[in-house]
């Protein structure tokens, strides 16, 4: 049977999962980022366990396209989330790895 | 070849589909449905040829389950799109039809 | 009132928007590539007044990460949509723009 | 730091909350959900540490709406994701609870 250790870290992973493929593909430029950003941390706030979410938008890797806005991708998002569960914590980041070329997650604690 | 009028109900529909299938499965309570809400109205205004965006979340329907949220279903939206096509408009609007239990999307200029 | 012209126009666009918004974002490599791309046009197939959808997934845009998989983006996707309305038909097309380095949408029938 | 049970089981989480964030929304039928379930089952398994994907639409709850059809809805998803991380093995489910109306996802190993 899982540990509450072992269950914090699943909850924290299901979190960062919808955060990015919920999200993923939304219409997003320098302007409505921060919006976004809100919308994004508030929402997966909701879900059960979570302490907290913190989301930021690279806005260096915004760039505009011909029609002056962009998509947001996976690589632009930084994002840590952290949850309780029955008192056990777990802390998880999601962060574009350059080396790698991927948006990274991964469980900090 | 398309006249402009009907580019204008295309680019209509663009906004919509995109609106519904971009945003459809976020969790969402009565909290966090106006930060929700205007994530989705400007990011859809970003997209080409948008004037106008309004979005609404159907607080009636939005039940909390047993964790106290819900997610955003598509018969929970209200929204109208209004398009200018070099000149000319379209207005479309995604409302939930009761008697027939789907959320329609309509030309409705 | 909209005409049945600029009406299936309309629905063309709701169905390219649905199909981008949908499925960007999705895991995808060389081997699963005809899997998402059946499963695309068949779900997208059953939205209203649809009478025909193809979806084809770039393979060269495909690269792999160095997780060995790739995610599909929206300038992958090559789609065609037809639509009939109540006779009048509609016929639009996504394809990525180089030029404009943009996920074109656009009614060409 | 995590252990390596720990990290499958943030693998895990992760996979499940991109099952449900990435296809909840998308048009389903009788006749195309073996289509879907093959696409997401696909899909998931392309991602890192990913062992086994198993993933059932529910056809009792996939109710026609007027125009024939439905929309994949995350209550009617029942998926098993098996990790391998390391040599450590963890087994997520994603499968709704009546009793809580819930698409619940937890950890069974």
């Amino acid at each position: 049977m899982a540990t509450k250790k072992e269950t914090a870290a699943f909850e924290a992973g299901i979190k960062l999962g919808a955060l990015y493929h919920q999200f993923v593909g939304t219409p997003v430029s320098l302007e409505t980022a921060e919006s976004l950003e809100q919308a994004m941390a508030r929402s997966i706030s909701l879900q059960p366990h979570v302490r907290r979410v913190e989301v930021h938008i690279n806005r260096e890797m915004l760039k505009r396209n011909v029609f002056g806005y962009g998509e947001l991708e996976g690589r632009m998002i930084q994002a840590v989330v952290e949850i309780d569960y029955l008192g056990e914590r777990a802390v998880a980041r999601l962060e574009y790895d350059p080396a790698k070329d991927y948006p990274l997650m991964s469980l900090v604690h």
